[in-house]
């Protein structure tokens, strides 16, 4: 058995770098291997215990596969023979391929902190029937600890929060390490997350660590560095994800210093038959040009249009697509205050010795500001001083900041200078959008004008 | 009594370039004149019978001015000596200046149709005592015929529609000489605005003509070219807009063949020390280059901040800013319905034989689907064939509609191509936006993408 080209894995950048390489070179067939049949999508894992009515709302599905025509497996490959160019199966198959896409995506962390692998401690994975037994795991709990303050534990925390409209006695803590929770944000922006989520009644300690997870079998308290014992019934990891590039490295590819498969501008790893794409793949930074872990789906569907489109050779149909590089571009909604960040922060670039400056404007997200919901809209900006050139940018607002981050997160894309973005035209509508004339991504990048002038 | 810069003109473009002359130009002393006291926020007017709670909510106030240290004096300049350099007022006064701009707007179109000056027959002023008599005169009517089927008239509909909940005999009817309202959007993005007029209960006459406003001093109906005669207490006039440029003309100005005051990229008169922002000046459309008269608060603004900034010499105080070209883009929501465009639509760039692709992407603007208060978002691209560049964008959705044009905007400003949008790194959420895997912008690029390559 043979396929011309097989794709491993069945989160976004597998589906992604399957539909393109099919939509793309449509005489090829193109089989998936993914080894969870129930999969969900991981994005919106937080929010099946109570906004989605039924964890079954997340499942995949498979239908963009059966759309394009693309032979699915369920099934766990093993290994990969990069000689005979065969990947074989748990379930015994051995699978010829042209060409290879490796999907695999990223592992949750699980430190080796004393008692981790009690019963009730969760690393999320993502799986539908996993996700129904922790819903009703987590229903019963009467306390809930969660570790790590990065995007995860605090999504989880928000949505957990809603369960003590039935349970009010339900007790969430979130533990962070670092002094503030959402650290890829700039403090003003993730000081908004913490006030959310206090005002939601989520417990925050920051700047501790877990020393130790303590029970029988099933977990039963948290021990901190502070010396606080935490009740815990339940216990949700989000301390980071490391890339799954075990079946790589056993294949003999080149695997990168944070342990994601090498890949250049193509998409291509060290092997010209073999592409990677999403999680599992090293990244460089659009910005600085070095390696990052960048793990978000924007990133993973990117390099999975560019893996697909290339796959049949890079000057077979037309001209081959580049990497440009990754950029975090994310956004969360945390109670009514919702955050984004696209490029870098005025923290990470000030660590990375970058000589930038900031602007921040504020408005109304509608206008005029007496408009009814109106919400307050701010942005900062972050440009290269050398060259006036956006690296980054973050917004806090309402709903709408959701897509504003996307606006900034292009003009980082394009490398715009404050002056380009300064003399945007914009289209704005009192219902809609912030005033014409105080239009906070405009007026942001105005002001960096000024300062740039009047240093 | 003279001033380094006079603005001439109290809405968007005038502030904007006030503003902006006396941020770059510290040392200067800038005056505004307006002739209107209580001015008020354009865009905002159609809002002020129900959805603000007060007309004076809508106030345009002198806040900016204030704050910048900008002069103001209310007074109507009524003539230009642009050999002595003066302006005189309707006051009296003649104020000497250095440099000035006009910014004068434009003045609502009433074409010669009999019976046009008739009580009740509102061409709509941008002056709050007016709106409040106004509001006044609405509250008492039984029949409201609004003409012209433009974004004025059509905001009006739905805000006017929500009167009909306190007084649910008020018939209104709005009536378009063309064969759909909205007709600066394509058909199946206006065919939304109109059903969802229809559903607030407004009758929609397209396709006639008004022949005749009958009545004695009052307006008491409404004849049309199809021989009905449709009842009216209030008339609303949204039949379009012309430039204001009769004191430029006088004063020796060039003017254009559209009655625009012609400005060169730099936002300068035919007259080197004048210069004209806004609605009163010419434009050149970004894509086409030719003349148009888009009459928008981001282009008003946008042509302001290059007058304020260039308006004491080009190459003074560092580079001049350049006028690249006008992108109409604007947004607007008729009941929950929001729609959004920037650039041409496929309609103006097939008469314009433009040869193009476009393509057209769905999904809901929240993920999964199943996510509560998921709208449908729609986003059709227009790209020019020769060179895959975008020269247009339209969408239809729920409120994050009205930042998902401005993403398109931006493409279509810095004439990004359809591998280009394709390739974008975009944030994306549950709560927030669509799939990753599905985001329309990105999905409609590529099909482009594929199209032109099947071609």
């Amino acid at each position: 058995m043979k396929h011309d080209a097989i794709v491993i894995g069945g989160g976004p950048a597998g589906i992604i770098s399957a539909v393109t390489a099919k939509r793309d070179h449509p005489d090829k067939n193109v089989l998936l291997i993914k080894s969870i049949g129930d999969g969900v999508i991981p994005c919106g894992i937080p929010y099946i215990f109570k906004t989605l009515e039924d964890p079954k709302c997340d499942e995949m599905g498979n239908a963009p596969l059966e759309k394009n025509s693309i032979d699915l497996k369920v099934d766990e490959v093993t290994g990969i023979d990069t000689g005979k160019k065969t990947v074989s199966t748990r379930g015994g198959e051995t699978i010829g391929y042209d060409k290879l896409v490796i999907a695999t995506g990223s592992n949750p962390l699980a430190p080796p902190i004393g008692g981790i692998d009690k019963k009730g401690i969760h690393t999320i994975k993502k799986q539908l029937s996993y996700l129904q037994s922790l819903k009703e795991e987590v229903k019963k709990a009467k306390s809930i600890v969660i570790v790590g303050g990065g995007f995860i534990g605090v999504e989880f925390a928000d949505e957990l929060a809603l369960l003590k409209q039935e349970n009010p006695e339900l007790l969430i803590t979130l533990v962070e390490l670092m002094p503030e929770i959402l650290s890829t944000f700039d403090k003003e922006f993730s000081a908004l997350a913490h006030e959310a989520l206090k005002q939601k009644g989520v417990s925050i300690i920051t700047g501790v660590k877990v020393t130790e997870f303590n029970g029988d079998e099933h977990v039963k308290s948290v021990s901190l560095s502070d010396g606080q014992k935490l009740d815990a019934d339940v216990v949700i990891l989000g301390m980071g994800a490391r890339p799954n590039s075990a079946l790589a490295e056993n294949a003999g590819l080149e695997i990168g210093e944070k342990k994601g498969i090498v890949v250049d501008e193509y998409q291509r790893t060290s092997n010209r038959d073999i592409y990677a794409a999403g999680d599992c793949a090293q990244k460089a930074d659009l910005v600085t040009g070095k390696p990052n872990n960048i793990m978000l789906a924007s990133t993973a569907t990117y390099e999975a249009r560019i893996a697909g489109h290339n796959l049949f050779g890079l000057v077979k149909d037309g001209s081959p697509m580049k990497n440009k590089g990754a950029i975090a571009t994310y956004s969360t909604q945390i109670g009514d205050v919702v955050l984004g960040s696209a490029g870098l922060t005025e923290d990470m670039a000030t660590k990375q010795e970058i000589d930038i400056v900031t602007s921040t404007a504020e408005a109304a997200d509608k206008h005029p500001n007496r408009m009814p919901g109106a919400n307050n809209v701010k942005v900062k900006l972050v440009f290269k001083k050398e060259t006036g050139t956006i690296i980054g940018g973050q917004v806090s607002g309402g709903h709408s900041a959701g897509e504003i981050v996307n606006i900034i997160g292009i003009a980082v894309h394009e490398k715009m200078t404050c002056e380009q973005i300064g003399l945007l035209q914009l289209a704005t509508h009192p219902k809609l959008t912030a005033a014409p004339t105080v239009y906070p991504v405009i007026t942001a990048a105005q002001a960096a004008l000024q300062k740039m002038k009047n240093d």
